[in-house]
């Protein structure tokens, strides 16, 4: 195991933890909803977003007792995400991490509340003083996850996606695409440690070029495994996007060529880091991971 | 025309052009979701809760520029639960304020989005410093709405809601679910009005008070309408509780007992406004109109 599996594992048990925790189980007669929540949050994923949330907030010290709270928000916002996604109305998805689609397991009705809760629960605990002691911090977290989750970042990449069905994209529209998909969730985790730590200005420039590159050559590896992936070991349904038609890098560029993109994006992205010297490590590993990983 | 409707009037006007300003057309290829949102907020409604907020914040002086702003915030959350809650997978209701859902306008997937992305940009917009300059004062807006608004507030009364089709509730079941579906809204819009005036702690308890009064008062007022009301002037289907069977306030006190206990806690949330004197008139006769109100 590498020392970045290893950092990686550590911050996805803590993850795990701190969800179960922000989460409570209930006894209400209402708790299906929990139950849902807990179901969409826990046991799985790569935690990718929070590990890029901690890894950023420590360069600036801050407690992980707070960059935890803060990534495991912004972690329900990317749950939040997949089970309005996986709904038959959407992308009609029995499958995810392996295990039946929130809407499946539960029920449609359950699945849309959840999410909601889920994307609720997040400012909440962003805006929650336990999270910073700075309420200038804390209000800045709100506003810049709002930014890049709402109508000109993620929904709105989530809507593009839906229109796009209807037309061919070319490079640049793809790209547009995924920087509001994917891409803005991806830079709102460094943001959001840079905001925590308080970085000066040329810091956190420097995690935003990084976070942009890391977010494009994520995506590139999403389509890439999505063509050579299998499905059993990637945990979802592979080949939607040939099946459904749609233009992707891959597509657009092939294989080869964007295989070599992706690298190129993950050198340029640990380029960014230099400043924070060895202590932008394990964010310069992570890109190479990126587009590296096998699921 | 009363004074009271002068009041309302004026209130909806400014929602309007704030919500306008706000969720401003765009050009680009994923318009379609702001579309959705726009036609989801203007054009319509009583504007009850943002006319709570902004009486609540005038008595504590707070500028309408901003009192505004956060009362729009506060609308879209609104908004963004009827969307959702008119979706075929939850109510399944065709129309709303006499016009089509928005699931029946675009389609599902596009309301889903246009729900999330209300949701998403009412804590944007709080957390702006536009709305106040005390940062302090943003992170708490946040706070409180969210929790209103989250698996404690309004989603898990959502969720009671259907869970409760299964079973047949008692009063002090129902009185829980309405606090949570549209109680919670309702005295957080009072909240975030205290919240932005800085109130004391004295002023703050009076209003939830008020609030959580004139809540329930609301409820019932909306069970008689739903059995009392004409669809045509109500704007939306009646009979609907009856025909699902659904207990409610007017179903388990009977009309006439249902009427009194709505006239009762009228009389009762007003009583909880001395304090504030002739500041305070508005919200008075507010607790009035709410429970002889024909739509």
């Amino acid at each position: 195991m590498s020392e970045l599996d290893r950092a990686l594992t550590a911050c996805a048990e803590n993850v795990e933890e701190y969800l179960d925790r922000l989460l409570p189980k209930s006894e209400m007669p209402e708790a299906r909803v929990i139950d849902a929540m807990r179901y969409a949050t826990l046991g799985g994923g790569k935690r990718i977003r929070p590990f890029l949330l901690v890894q950023c907030a420590g360069l600036f010290s801050v407690s992980e007792s707070r960059s935890y709270r803060a990534a495991a928000a912004l972690e329900m916002v990317h749950c939040y995400s997949l089970v309005h996604d996986d709904l038959p109305a959407m992308d009609d998805d029995d499958m995810r991490r392996g295990r039946p689609t929130v809407h499946k397991e539960f029920d449609d009705a359950t699945a849309i509340l959840a999410g909601d809760a889920l994307l609720t629960k997040s400012f909440e605990v962003l805006a929650d003083p336990d999270t910073h002691g700075n309420a200038s911090v804390r209000a800045n977290l709100c506003l810049v996850l709002a930014q890049a989750a709402g109508d000109h970042g993620m929904v709105g990449g989530q809507m593009l996606d839906l229109v796009a069905e209807q037309s061919q994209l070319d490079i640049p529209e793809i790209t547009r695409l995924q920087r509001m998909k994917t891409g803005a969730l991806i830079a709102v985790a460094c943001d959001m440690g840079a905001i925590m730590g308080q970085a000066s200005n040329a810091a956190r420039q420097a995690l935003h070029h990084y976070a942009h590159d890391i977010g494009l050559a994520f995506q590139i590896a999403d389509d890439l495994l999505d063509v050579e992936g299998d499905a059993e070991e990637v945990g979802k349904r592979t080949g939607k996007d040939e099946a459904a038609g749609k233009a992707t890098f891959v597509s657009l560029l092939g294989v080869e060529r964007a295989r070599d993109q992706a690298h190129l994006l993950a050198e340029q992205a640990a380029a960014h880091l230099e400043m924070f010297e060895e202590k932008g490590e394990h964010l310069k590993q992570l890109a190479n991971f990126i587009v590296t990983r096998r699921k």
